[in-house]
């Protein structure tokens, strides 16, 4: 269970706000459990409704004149702030992608960038105040030290990235690094980046390219963190059917940010407490297809699955 | 850390036995570290030694005129019971694997059962006494049948399989399975032995087949339990070396058993303890070839290395 003092923090809305950039997106997901077409998606999506349960949020992105108008909608009547998505000629950046052997990973069928390619974030400047958290998704590196550079104000950055910008952007990416206190990363990804197979030297590896921390998303084995210091290790929650995987890695890091602005500290505890939320709105997340099941939930909720979760985590020796 | 009470339960020898039946092998290994040959390993070894570490146990096996003296005294300096080890003409069983491309899984190259196939277990009446935890390791699920009809005074019987047994001699495996009050087994068997590619759909059905808990071994992603109420999630020891993955479920099992058998309740937490302690000396185990890193643990290592995994698991909401 949430303690009483951050749930009266949430309801008041003492948190800091998260500044998230990504991509928002149409998606189109093939799975054992059906298929859907040209539904909500993107990294910036799925992490500022889940970061939303918790603090203000401003979202950075871009969309084609195609963006059907209930998800415009659907956000603003989430209050996300969305007057740093913009909106350019051409058709909103299309994924098409199928989990058909391995719920675990995605066969990408095809990739349209579409206005993806014209993506320069600017910012209304009240997307700098009252010092956010800043949560680069997965987006080319170079626009993500942009944005760094663009919100000085910015009291944590926490970056994700992918395969793609690993191997052909390499250079970049290890620049951007640098500049970022938190990597969210999964297992397979951050062995690609260090180029090592065991994964406790993958993430001290990390910690020489400039983040303070390591969060890695194992899917369904959990999630492991580490700071110089302190390990921590926290399993996924039991699921007994999985609708679709899409989302839930950047439902987890939404989560994270939204848990960490709320908290007066940015301790080992914070981010414990952040991570477990992070996995019980994943869990969420991959219930239903797109955002259905994610939009769903809410504090009673989030509230009532972590207890559970703690209780199937608790270890009393 | 473990609660004190445990501790003088250990020290002042106040726990049930544990009877261990399963294999007595020398194992020929090949992992990226190196290559052992017909070194110490079997089922009832690996086990006995982490069991032994918080309790009597009393083995019982086989092996041939060709096993070393000095393992035979290695196990009677533990003060291992094999007095219901028999020793028979021929050879002792031995396996040969190889980890080479994956730690997480062996390529058996070879088998040489030898003296198993004999195997037709007889206790000496004392291993009858105290009401034992019986242990049946992975060996002919008719012989672990026998053993639970041999020793009616068992006042807990936890039972391991593989593979072999549950594709070749499937109806009696599900006959012993009907008579176990604990099912270990690792994710790919409990896939294969219910049919089900959910692990907690596959959990829930083995509860249909006879036993009151399953506990599911993940290797490097740790384990799950059950018991029809209560999920227990719990992640490995984060290692950055694996040497050689032989035995970590065995002494998982064993170490779990043993700790069962000291405590005075066997309730949910009883279960998690022992868990959590199956989990630490199964690190130690893939940390050295054989049994080389496993014997050296004692209770102060396990103490630590427990207090340091257990800080390592802490949720705190």
């Amino acid at each position: 269970m949430l303690k009483n003092w951050l749930f009266w923090r949430i309801i008041l809305g003492m948190g800091a706000p998260v500044v998230i950039v990504g991509t928002v997106a149409l998606d189109t997901i093939e799975t054992p459990h059906g298929h859907r077409s040209r539904v909500l998606g993107g990294s910036a999506v799925y992490a500022g409704i889940a970061a939303r349960l918790f603090t203000d949020v401003r979202l950075s992105g871009i969309v084609g004149r195609d963006f059907p108008h209930e998800h415009k909608q659907f956000l603003m009547d989430r209050e996300i702030d969305i007057s740093g998505v913009e909106v350019a000629d051409g058709d909103t950046f299309h994924w098409h992608g199928a989990y058909l052997n391995d719920l675990n990973s995605a066969d990408t069928i095809q990739t349209d960038l579409n206005v993806l390619t014209q993506f320069n974030p600017r910012f209304p400047d009240h997307y700098q105040s009252d010092h956010p958290i800043l949560f680069l998704a997965n987006i080319d590196p170079v626009i993500q030290l942009k944005v760094i550079e663009a919100i000085p104000s910015a009291s944590l950055i926490v970056m994700d990235t992918m395969n793609f910008w690993i191997t052909h952007h390499r250079e970049a990416l290890l620049g951007t690094l640098k500049r970022v206190d938190v990597l969210v990363i999964n297992d397979a990804e951050i062995r690609l980046l260090t180029g090592k197979s065991n994964l406790f030297l993958a993430i001290e590896a990390v910690l020489t390219m400039g983040p303070k921390r390591v969060i890695v998303k194992k899917g369904e084995h959990g999630s492991v963190s580490f700071d110089g210091t302190h390990y921590f290790l926290l399993p996924a929650c039991p699921l007994t059917e999985v609708v679709d995987p899409t989302g839930a890695g950047d439902t987890f890091a939404g989560a994270l940010v939204g848990m960490l602005a709320i908290q007066t500290s940015r301790d080992e505890m914070a981010f414990r407490r952040a991570m477990v939320v992070g996995t019980v709105l994943s869990a969420m997340t991959v219930q239903g297809f797109s955002v259905e099941r994610l939009k769903q939930a809410n504090r009673d909720d989030v509230e009532s699955q972590v207890a559970r979760f703690v209780s199937q985590c608790q270890v009393s020796v």
